[in-house]
């Protein structure tokens, strides 16, 4: 290493821009350990407070990319293209979106992550199909998308192994929330992935990473900046997180609803949302024939999953049993708080706070109403599908969540702003 | 513990305070092992930019001496007295501080450090006196000082473990030079030694950690506010360190300088910043007396050294070779770069830049003279002791630091304030 490790830490410590052969040095000292874990995370720490300019993190981000290799497709025809969602409740857009794309031309190579916390992972949910696998070697990522268009796999430890170290490193340290840090480990993952175009889904609102419409705001505008920068068409798409997406909050739950969604049907929200974000002229009418949904089998059955399980709930869902919370009085659904829904959800056993937690596969929250839905008295809000723990507690959050009341609430727009470069 | 690390690193991170408690709880959990490497450094980069209030700083000095064990004396009268300097190049003050006071009617536990970087350790120093141990425990400790009057020995690793972490934590990640954090380090060691009285030399100048005068006084008040808010009757002097103090800067040769001034002579800035800080009416004329000499040599004795060497430079330094620096041409000196002088004997081995490195005793660099004195061309301007290697780097700096020329420099005042609470 050229640079010295006190000489990146004093930069950045006193304001400075690291030079893109700091980052460089310093990425690459991290992956060998010539950078230790605390001078790793004293960095982060600074970054955190000082900031990084567009230049850095572009910088961060190619190098994040250099840490590892980039998957090519080399003889295979595109255009590739994929979608990232910065986390939300019930957000199984993925599941609908990969095959709809494949149906309107384009090749989907998904490399998607498992959930921590509160919110649940895409690949969790699609484990909850029997015998799918996400674990697929580059190899066979190729035969599946030469032959099907799309995957929906997990990452194979080659991909940005950087991002890996930091990430893990940045949830130990309370240096998450950092605009510049997130960028470059959202897009150093999608660059890997080896696509041209990328739709970024940024949530706003309780059950999101970004609270507030400013902080989305200057998220969504940094992804699409340090995107487009590094050459990649980046688009983004600021929508709403007030209350879960959909009526499903869960893993088989969500399978089962994106499926109604890939069969042309299934909840509004979902719907629009997944037209929006497809981004093209034919996205409405082909996910309204239905035709995205034989190419999801497909991706499922190439992915070692069985189909047949898909219109199948007990095999989806396992032994689960059920409690209704019903409405106490008769008005309006005034609030259905996503974070709240989410929360039930994890004390069901549907999330894990450490990585190394397995999910249950068929707890979860069902809603029966979207906020603004009239309800009567003793009518039922929601399902509750739950195992041997957790339901005091989700019931708990659950009440909390779902408010009912005399007014109808004012209504708020799904997606709520764009960025393009 | 009560409080979640995650908490901690937060409120520190969005610039609030963070509770006695949460401090309490993070000293404890990185002395446990509770709180990872990386945590503990990520809060010392938050707390390195967003600082830490006098609250918060007398927290962090109280839960690292908490850390350990406290010094208890406990059964011999006092007054206890220590004096620490935040570190300069040629400073030998302690080796003749120490006996002056107990000859003034004091006890003098002085825990002391051994160097890193350029300036040397006061341990480094006395070790070059055949026999000196600086590894003393408890019971040894308390009769050396109560048949002596003073010690001076190494930290035990039963005082103040968690400064111990947190101090080699800061040199790993860049966050060594923070006001709050170096106050709670040196307090909470010197605390541990159970004095009752502290006097703080705040050196400031190139050879010194504060470069500058602001800098040097803002430590300083900081130093005086939290030791007084913890009790101690604590005070500090401002003493310049743009030059060496006296004129040997290694190993040897200044226990020899010491001895000197042990018996009233030496250097004249050594001889009279030593008065100064020794804070006592009869401090010039003990001191003058020679008497602190042979309380010098008792407390050697004492801790196993061979006080015949003392007077032996060949035993003291062992077989070195002498270089001699000329000067190119009349005139008076008009500078004298501490820090040049300081890389000079650290190219020679007088130093270590990593903490299990030995330093070799006999090397350094004699001064013939001090800033403002007049030189003939060809007389010595310092004297090189060297071994097989450095030589040629340490004659680059030492040719850099010395200057000679036609105009008497403005004269500096060697001790520029005081603080006292």
């Amino acid at each position: 290493m050229n640079v010295s490790i006190e000489t990146i830490l004093q930069r950045k410590r006193e304001g400075h821009a690291n030079s893109s052969d700091e980052i460089h040095a310093f990425v690459k000292g991290v992956v060998d350990g010539d950078i230790s874990r605390p001078q790793a995370a004293a960095w982060l720490a600074f970054a955190f407070l000082n900031g990084l300019d567009f230049r850095e993190t572009v910088a961060l981000t190619r190098a994040m990319v250099g840490s590892g290799r980039r998957l090519d497709w080399n003889g295979l025809s595109g255009p590739f293209i994929d979608k990232h969602s910065t986390g939300g409740v019930g957000d199984k857009v993925s599941l609908v979106l990969a095959p709809l794309w494949v149906e309107l031309g384009c090749k989907v190579p998904m490399i998607s992550g498992r959930g921590l916390g509160f919110t649940g992972g895409t690949l969790d949910k699609l484990e909850s199909i029997p015998g799918y696998r996400c674990d697929l070697d580059s190899a066979r990522l190729r035969v599946v998308l030469r032959d099907i268009g799309c995957f929906i796999s997990g990452q194979t430890g080659e991909l940005a192994p950087a991002d890996g170290i930091l990430y893990a490193l940045r949830n130990e340290t309370s240096t998450v929330p950092s605009i510049p840090l997130i960028t470059a480990s959202i897009l150093s993952k999608k660059i890997c992935e080896g696509v041209e175009k990328l739709v970024l889904d940024v949530k706003v609102g309780s059950g999101a990473f970004m609270k507030d419409l400013p902080s989305a705001r200057r998220l969504a505008e940094s992804l699409v900046k340090v995107g487009n920068g590094y050459g990649l068409d980046t688009k983004a798409v600021l929508s709403d997180m007030g209350q879960p997406l959909g009526l499903a909050v869960g893993n088989a739950i969500e399978v089962m609803e994106a499926v109604d969604c890939l069969k042309g049907g299934g909840p509004g929200d979902l719907f629009d949302l997944t037209v929006r974000l497809a981004d093209h002229p034919d996205a409405l009418e082909t996910l309204r024939s239905g035709a995205a949904y034989e190419r999801f089998c497909a991706m499922v059955a190439a992915q070692g999953g069985d189909v047949a399980a898909l219109s199948t709930p007990t095999r989806m869902m396992g032994p689960v049993e059920e409690w209704v919370l019903e409405a106490r009085q008769s008005g309006h659904v005034i609030a259905c708080d996503a974070i709240g829904v989410a929360k039930a959800a994890f004390y069901l056993g549907a999330g894990r706070s450490r990585a190394e937690q397995s999910v249950s596969p068929g707890v979860g929250v069902l809603l029966h109403h979207k906020v603004g839905d009239h309800v009567e008295q003793g009518e039922p809000l929601a399902v509750v599908y739950h195992l041997d723990s957790g339901l005091e507690r989700a019931r708990k959050e659950l009440s909390k969540a779902l408010l009912v009341g005399p007014e109808l609430p004012s209504p708020r727009e799904l997606v709520l702003e764009e960025f393009v470069s």
